[in-house]
């Protein structure tokens, strides 16, 4: 038997299911994936976030779902394809002004980070922080870690470390551009 | 607020979610997933199915949802990252004996495979039909579904443009073994 899929975009969702995240980031990197895929220049998606289905119901020919809940990711939200490479990243904004917590990322996504660099994926996170966007490389935060029993990575060190990831007219968060500049060497 | 994630497994979810689609060749494919995600020679993972969150409510610190949808997926079921290269495939079984039904790959998916091709990354469908599993290339696909009006792809082409997947003790579903045979010409 074929699924069929309700068409109607509930509107409440978004914000059910983000809030604990902050969507201002999120919306950016989903207007940029999207011009990046309009514009054939790459193919990245976040991925959905993992729900554990627990009861479901049919009703008007479509499945409805009555009781699930959220799980934790152990891989990263988004990744995809660049110019012939993986690329896999985290997205994460705070509020905080002068350090970007660790407990944002969780351990078992730390352990894929180091995998994805291990199988010649590129790998980062992009940190929004006061404000600005900034892209540090998996390398780069592992290495922190490595380094610092601190519970939060100060914003100085994301700064220096970190490339400054640019709005423009088109594409507002264009990390790519980032990308071609640390992995591609292009300007 | 860190959000808190049940630990306990609900016995039914798998049955319900996955009913409509054969659990077999999936569940190999996990196996096979997750050996070369221990032994460090692949890291492939399932996409979540895509869920649309309609109500959630708190209930023991926990978020629970009450109300939600399927959706379609428009990319494949399966990406991930292997010797460096980017990877995306789909995976279905056809009780079917003499042909793989079409309507198994949604319309979105068709155009999400020539875009992966397009971008460089190996792309191609699992299928499992008559007690075998074959690997057929995205390009062996899209090849058939320009040359035929056909709303099914009929065993003995597949049979004769597909690989052969063979299982061994370690591995229930060894598809990387064919994979470095016809992108990477090994033996």
């Amino acid at each position: 038997m074929a699924i069929r899929y309700p068409n109607k975009i509930t509107k409440s969702v978004q914000n059910i299911n983000y809030a604990h995240r902050g969507l201002l980031l999120e919306n950016m990197i989903n207007q940029s994936n999207n011009y990046y895929l309009e514009k054939d220049i790459a193919l990245i998606f976040k991925k959905p976030t993992p729900i554990r289905v627990v009861k479901v119901n049919f009703e008007n020919n479509y499945k409805k779902i009555n009781k699930a809940y959220f799980e934790a990711p152990s891989t990263l939200d988004y990744n995809g394809l660049y110019k012939g490479h993986y690329l896999e990243f985290e997205a994460k904004e705070t509020k905080n002004k002068t350090s970007f917590p660790l407990k944002n990322i969780h351990p078992h996504q730390k352990e894929h980070i180091k995998k994805v660099i291990l199988h010649g994926g590129i790998c980062f996170l992009i940190i929004m922080i006061k404000n600005e966007t900034y892209l540090l490389s998996g390398n780069d935060y592992l290495a922190f870690l490595e380094n610092n029993l601190s519970k939060s990575i100060k914003y100085d060190y994301i700064k220096s470390k970190g490339f400054l990831i640019e709005t423009n007219i088109k594409v507002q968060c264009d990390y790519l551009k980032v990308i071609d500049k640390i992995y591609f060497k292009e300007n």
